[in-house]
């Protein structure tokens, strides 16, 4: 798409796409995904007269997906300019892509990007000739350190990054340790209302859904082993426990161990059980958590797939030697060839199932747009000095609101304290209702 | 009790206690706890040559059972003394006192206390002629301020407190805002281990017990409300779901209320509920949620009991007019009759159902006991200063420690990090694992 | 009690329990128990003007509950006499044998019979001097086996039995098979009504209820083997597993092993599993299932009970060897101790479980109950000829009655076909709606 | 494509298909599912010497999928020539017809059938000039009532059918009360191994993926209401609840409806509940149980999906009105718009939602398949007179051996009885374990 010069119905050429003939597919995607963000809506609702983010310019790096043109276009509604990439060369789905396009916002994006697309992506959002961005919207840190290492002065003069992701804010973090830290930052990824919602319950279900769809598999007495349980690996295990299959969980931490022991799955080392496993699911975060010593143990018909941030959970360079093949067998799914037969099936190369291989629902997305959304109003509008050069959590006030703007859906009713009982918690009727060190 | 002098086969007299004479099969009790308490049983082998605790001065109020006598003695081993009185009049195993007290531990507790008899065995235990306490011990803070307020002197000297209960934290925490704390506390109610285990797999095991053994209830088809969402509201529904029950969840927390939602519970306000179900569970920490007018329209043979730590959750002194009779069915069951024939079952007479009506497991229990014991040992080895006069959550590192104490009774093998992946983490290959957010 | 003469209030004396003073207790369970079991009250109503059972004379030998004692009440109710003795030595509650000789029934049966005792105790009911049965109502088939042995002459003019339990209808084909069966039998077990009810739901609430009571156990994270994957194994196992246990499966008929793996346990033999449980459950029906060999290799501390009929699921036998001591820790509990020091902890010798350690819910039993009930009334009303010296299921359309009566405690509404659907399924309007051979 | 010439590689044109060009794919295809399809494999493993099936020539009506495609096959090897039309106008995978058809097999088939070309395919199948089957395989009965009306003195020749679907034995059973039968039927549906693996277990999974491929539906806190508690319903039902969403069902069955009860799932008529759910799901084989009243009350964004046989179940016609608009959201995704704006979604034009939108786990259909073939083989070899013109159930024995077949994937082992158990028990050591009324 590099070379292709594409023109949107109103002779707009500023963005660089699979191909803008599906924005009317795309825009429809939006509007099936809007019915179910209930919170982006009623924001947009309430711009009616004000614009909290006029004159804000917010360059952004997300998975792009029907969900995060909701987002966007919200920010839009709320009076930004924005400019996005995508943060996964495999995530986005082109028909939005071309729908943000044909609505005149300059996206930079489409599946199947090679690296060197991804960061030349990324480099036409970040830096452009009548652009310079105050705000950014990121996932994975990529942008945010491209543009830290291409345009230092430039990454000076922006208002603060809204970052989602554990690999994205464990780098902040870092930057800040080394106080290289140089604008402030809000860690959204977090917010118990990202946290508990978009990796936990999103992952519950998108992981049946991700293999299902590439594999057509029968979960039901399957034998899988999940690595990590932290909030995607506790999402993961329960949906396929729930569904019949035995899961195995491998942790390094002694309490996400135990509660993978009390909620009743058998805690082992990758070792032991790869053996036997039908699937291998990885959600560390981590990197060389499968090793090519592990995929030799495997049986034959093994699937494995990662469900991290990151492709580097599995090493998949130790699986490029002579004596194995690969072969391609439907978009997404590859199998490796052991000389003696043994074949062993790869989702998604490694990268992350469920963007790659599934949608997502809308609703719990829905949560963390918002609070996306949120925390940019927050960063743009704070008074001067609110924020200092550091890692920040959205106030739990701000993580209630959110909560409570998607209850309605569920045809939830809240019970309100009264006067008598908010005295008794030592609490405000209208909340935070919990201190901060409260972990739901 | 108070009058009858009894003595233990020491011939010491130094306790109060239901019947001596039961201490055999106290003891025996006690035994069987130890074999779920793996925590506090290597605690004390390791206390072999060292007494951590030498010199060690532990006044205690909690509910004297199998698994507590395990923590007391387990104490005793490295080195305190102790003098203990019981947190709740019902809550207190007879036969387990009295093996306590044959053991020549000075106990003051028995099963049906009265309100009165519950202050005077506090009163023992707080002050005598040859004792003064330097240690606390408290779940729901009844000797800690008892301490305060009736020997402010005494309470000086004291080097810390470590409590366990929400209400005994809430009131720590007030006391500290005043500025009235006067010695350190350790808040063991908000440790992971505590809170995520205790008050969640704890509570889900014990509800059911606790209904069960009173009730003989059929859980499959029951329509049950749950009021709190929390760790113990969390425990509750995730158990009566388990077993067939239709279970309806009110919250005043939008968070919480939200997760609710996604675990597939309806939120509703008791008052919209409250006419259909058959079951009311309280469990918000919280007072007067159930009232008169709920009572007046719930259904007739609807039961209705709590597992919160005080029996103010329901509005009992609403039902003590003269048109509604009393009958006392069972030990722990009664029944409010109204003037139609509606009849109402009350469990427990609204205090805490698990700890009155059933037995807790004594591996949940070992968790926070064992973090209760590390706690003392901190606060009492602590150099000079590093506890102010504030409440403090213990170190992460030690409650990992204490899971890992508590993972081979599961026979479940940790994986260990590489330098290279600890490196990649930014974490240390022997933890903590997590930043202090983290919410497991 | 054998040699105690007791005498009720009404000066009555045909009878023998523990202790009639226990009567007002054992009429308060029974009041209890009659909320929970709308099946049979409802009988009871509509007998007002009609006695269909005047005249029958049923001896009965089943577990003596409150339930029971509300089933034997209604058939009096419905103008039968009855007498009746205890198919368990283990399971009669005192209490409400005596609330039923306090009323006039005569029962023979008391907590802890000896061998002897208990075939007494049947033929007390089988024969008296003034009482020639008519209809039998068994839960086993040792009454119906002692009268076929003891008394031929007198069990030919029986109009039929009425027998509840596998092993008893087992014994019943077998006669009839045998030709031996000289009157006609209704199996009540394999009805729909009791097979998926009672077996299934029942034990699955009541396994939890069984091995809390006694041994307190926590199920999280516990690894547990079922032996038999029938309706009561798929009832424990699905309990356990909900409430956080491992739970391994061992079968010998395909399809039930088929089951168990798609549903999520692993199927191995109980050699294969057996080092590394917590818990060993039987309930095949069998004999010998668990053995000698299996208990030297159980890890130490691990618990056995069985849920099936009859205790001989395991081979305790085995265990009553010089160098194995026997330990009695609490009512139902035993321990096993090697020569190394492992014990092993059995519960209830052997014997079931649930009926032992714990109350069933009166509703589950209601439906068998009313079942029976209704099996009475069809064998002494039939006409001449309709039932040979064969062994029958009762009508569907019965079953489907059942199961209706016990619709509105659930609040549960059912939707009536249209005369144009029930033309579409070829069915009347009315039922029965499913053909035979349908499994439910 | 019935204009359409068409030939496969070897100059054959005995097909009907939409294009023989994707026949590699579709290969791959059925290759994938055969490493999931264990009974058949063995079988044709067997098949090496003897060809059970030579001489036979099957006419089949299926669903036309990769794993139907290696039934066809299977048959193929053991010997028979087979012609193959598919039973439904919207399931059939192209790819794989052009497989079976580049493979020599005359199939008629394509996804998206008029009424026309259904039976118009059928016909070719039915009769062809070189062409009289024997033996019919038949899924809703719609080939054996085209060949009884159009070909009856053809069909008389016949030596059985086997019949998969409710709604074809139900009318095999219908004919067979007529006398109007004049073939042996075996009924496959009612076979355990069919009834409770495919039924169940197959619609456990796929009702989640169905509703997941064409909406991305977010199950948590979703309310749903499934009509019809069968197998299918059964099914739907647990998927569902073990997400996270609230299930409501109906029930005209009140032994069903009181299964749906003690699992756990509230059970209402639809006229009660249809205003608050957010889907609803019908699986109950019958007609209109969705009408335009119930529409006319369903809150917006509502989905409504059925998986039963037919797609008669929802009275779509009744939606074909001229006040409402119908647009076509995205393949087999329609919406019909209310004056007011209300919006309702239809999945699959009330077809079987999980046949038309998703694909169904091989493992479960190589149940049903390898059901299939045994029964083939069984009328194909039977001596002549076992088989009558009636309706037969598999004998018990072969339902075992298919289970039998099946349990080697989930690395299964089986204990086997000891002489004495079986002896015990009654039974041969190798099976039937069970009598034939009983209900698994
Ligand atoms: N797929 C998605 O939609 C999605 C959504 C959210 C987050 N994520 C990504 O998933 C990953 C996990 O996120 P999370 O929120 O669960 O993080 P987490 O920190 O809660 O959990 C990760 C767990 O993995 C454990 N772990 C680390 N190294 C390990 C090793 N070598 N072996 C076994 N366990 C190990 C950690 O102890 C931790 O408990 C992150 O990379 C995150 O960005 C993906
Ligand atoms: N039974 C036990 O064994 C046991 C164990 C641990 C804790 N507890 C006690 O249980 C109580 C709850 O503990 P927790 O850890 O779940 O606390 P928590 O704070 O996690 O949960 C309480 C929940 O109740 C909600 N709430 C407050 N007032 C409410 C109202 N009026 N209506 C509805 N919801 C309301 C709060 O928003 C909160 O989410 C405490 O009193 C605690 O001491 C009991
Ligand atoms: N505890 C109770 O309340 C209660 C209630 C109902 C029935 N029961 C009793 O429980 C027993 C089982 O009843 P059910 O309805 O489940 O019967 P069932 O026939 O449905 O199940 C028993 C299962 O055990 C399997 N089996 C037999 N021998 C075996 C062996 N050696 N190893 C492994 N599996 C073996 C059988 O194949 C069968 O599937 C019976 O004795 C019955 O009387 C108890
Ligand atoms: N989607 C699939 O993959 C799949 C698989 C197997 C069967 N089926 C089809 O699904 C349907 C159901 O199959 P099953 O095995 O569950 O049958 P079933 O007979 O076990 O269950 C159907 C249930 O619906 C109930 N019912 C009938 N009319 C009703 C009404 N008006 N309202 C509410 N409930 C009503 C019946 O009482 C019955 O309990 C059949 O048409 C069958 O062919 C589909």
């Amino acid at each position: 798409p590099q070379d292709k010069l594409q023109k949107n119905s109103k002779g707009l050429s500023d963005f660089c796409i699979k191909n803008i003939k599906q924005a009317e597919f795309g825009r429809r995607e939006i509007e099936i995904a809007q019915q179910e963000m209930p919170g982006l809506m009623i924001l947009r609702k309430r711009a009616g007269g004000e614009k909290p983010l006029a004159g804000a310019k917010v360059v952004g790096c997300t998975h792009i997906t029907a969900q995060t043109a909701v987002l966007i276009e919200t920010l839009v509604a709320l009076g930004a300019q924005c400019r996005w990439a995508a943060c996964n060369i495999f995530s986005t789905q082109n028909a939005v892509a071309a729908a943000l396009a044909e609505a005149g916002i300059p996206v930079f994006a489409w599946r199947g990007e090679s690296e060197d697309d991804f960061w030349w992506c990324i480099d036409k959002c970040a830096a452009a000739d009548t652009w310079e961005p105050n705000l950014i919207l990121d996932d994975g840190g990529d942008l945010t350190h491209w543009l830290y290492r291409k345009y230092p002065s430039l990454s000076k003069k922006i208002k603060g990054v809204v970052e989602e992701s554990v690999t994205g804010v464990y780098r902040l973090y870092q930057l800040s340790k080394m106080g290289k830290l140089c604008i402030p930052a809000i860690n959204v990824n977090d917010s118990v209302t990202k946290q508990k919602f978009d990796n936990l319950y999103c992952c519950k279900e998108s992981i049946l859904d991700g293999l299902k769809r590439t594999t057509n598999v029968m979960f039901g007495g399957k034998q899988v082993v999940v690595c990590g349980y932290g909030e995607v690996g506790k999402g993961c295990c329960a949906a396929l426990k729930a569904l019949g299959a035995i899961v195995y969980v491998t942790e390094v931490d002694p309490i996400c161990a135990l509660q993978a022991c009390m909620d009743g799955f058998r805690v082992l080392t990758l070792g032991e059980v790869v053996r036997q496993v039908d699937i291998v699911i990885t959600c560390t975060g981590n990197r060389n958590v499968v090793e090519r010593e592990h995929f030799d143990r495997m049986k034959s018909g093994c699937m494995i797939c990662n469900m991290g941030h990151t492709n580097t959970e599995i090493d998949l360079a130790s699986l490029r030697t002579a004596e194995l093949e690969w072969q391609h067998l439907r978009p997404h799914v590859d199998q490796v060839v052991w000389p003696d037969g043994k074949r062993v099936i790869l989702l998604a190369e490694g990268r992350l199932l469920n963007l790659s291989c599934s949608t997502v629902p809308s609703f719990v997305l829905s949560i963390t747009a918002t609070t996306q959304a949120l925390a940019l109003i927050e960063l743009y509008n704070a008074p001067q000095g609110r924020y200092k050069k550091d890692v920040y959590l959205l106030p739990k006030k701000m993580d209630e609101y959110v909560a409570n703007l998607h209850l309605p859906i569920f045809e939830a009713h809240l019970t309100e304290l009264t006067d008598d009982q908010a005295k008794y918690l030592g609490v405000s009727k209208y909340g935070p209702f919990k201190p901060n060190c409260y972990r739901y």
